[in-house]
């Protein structure tokens, strides 16, 4: 089964990179100096829950397409007033916004993808838009091939063109990709389209015994952790 | 001056690669056990030599952007009665094409790119695919931070789009980045439009003494090779 797979395409927020811890610790730690105390996990559940309804506005035509880090900005104006933070000064929204592009892997991620990479050409297939995929490939040491995702295709996933642009821009075919996710309706998309399937188990993804730790979809693959795929590949 | 560059931006066939003993070598490697015996250096630059009409149709609006690899299919197929070479079976069609996907680097290229990413996002801006950019990465061990350029931008330098979209692409504006090239016109394009320009000589980039040895234009830095640049870029 796995011998015809060429590409492997990575979610990246949850999947790859904890987003709940790293965007609590850079709020906190932007926002202390100002005199803002917050729980950080709570803000950062909070921007995080923005998250869909904002991508829903693109995926369905009402707004025009927007990098992911205009709809964190945008997501962010929203959430602030909600924690009592008035207006902040232009220099902070920025670097606040920025949090997302500082996220920690999780701990076994480099490594397996330094090892699938011998065997595999490897991609970015996530909603972040290119500038985020490189800071967060910079700060964690992952070496992808190219980066491909939400900002080529101009749409946001589920979409099936964000999947399909993927795989066109490396020339494969569909059941030559494996998407590899922690999110089963990530993983249903794809399948539909005939692309392979990997689950990821994060359980602790939005917070202590919250996150996937099975697939609910059919899946070609459902692996404990990426090194866990690493192995199942062969790799 | 070089204190603002966030990202360098590179033409890769003829600045990092060098396509003529690359093609020459493979195709003759290619077409010999066909009893096809040529010369490789001759049928490297005929095929280069449909390069830029090729480039021109699409610039001008006249046929659709195709990927680069289409315009050398297209290419490789006007040639080949030129060298006496009737039809060839699919898959050695598609073998002589991946000629460019094999293409040696200039020696001094992979280790100077490693020094330069240190300090700087590094990115091809090239008119090759990007696939074509994957598998020249691969093949030589580079490491971009993404894979930038015509495929991107649905266009073909020297048209704006796509130095621009590479900019934008990395939120950089157009005086962060600078455009890496052994070609003239390449970089004026780019400077025309703000960017730092940075020319590398390749004497022999077409053949013996066949080459740019110095640029034509005003540059930010002429350098005699990818690691005098990265000498004076400071890395």
């Amino acid at each position: 089964m796995t011998h015809d797979i060429k590409a492997l395409f990575f979610d990246v927020f949850g999947t790859l990179v904890d987003w709940r811890t790293g965007v609590a610790r850079e709020s906190e730690r932007t926002l202390a100096p100002l005199g803002h105390t917050l729980d950080g996990f709570a803000f950062a559940d909070a921007w995080r829950g923005e998250y869909k309804p904002a991508m829903e506005e693109v995926k369905s035509g009402r707004v025009p397409f927007a990098k992911l880090d205009a709809l964190h900005r945008r997501n962010l104006e929203r959430l602030l007033p909600r924690f009592g933070i008035g207006p902040l000064p232009e220099e902070i929204m920025r670097e606040l916004n920025l949090a997302w592009h500082r996220l920690p892997a999780w701990p076994e991620v480099p490594e397996a993808l330094a090892r699938l990479k011998r065997r595999f050409r490897l991609a970015p297939v996530s909603n972040g838009n290119i500038s985020l995929m490189v800071d967060l490939a910079r700060h964690n040491g992952f070496a992808w091939d190219a980066i491909l995702g939400a900002e080529i295709a101009g749409d946001y996933k589920p979409k099936p063109r964000v999947y399909l642009a993927a795989a066109e821009a490396l020339d494969l075919g569909p059941s030559e990709c494996m998407m590899v996710a922690a999110h089963s309706y990530d993983l249903a998309a794809a399948a539909a389209l005939g692309l392979r399937t990997a689950h990821i188990a994060r359980p602790n993804e939005t917070g202590p015994g919250h996150g996937e730790s099975a697939p609910s979809v059919p899946v070609d693959v459902a692996a404990a952790s990426l090194a866990d795929l690493a192995e199942r590949l062969g790799t």
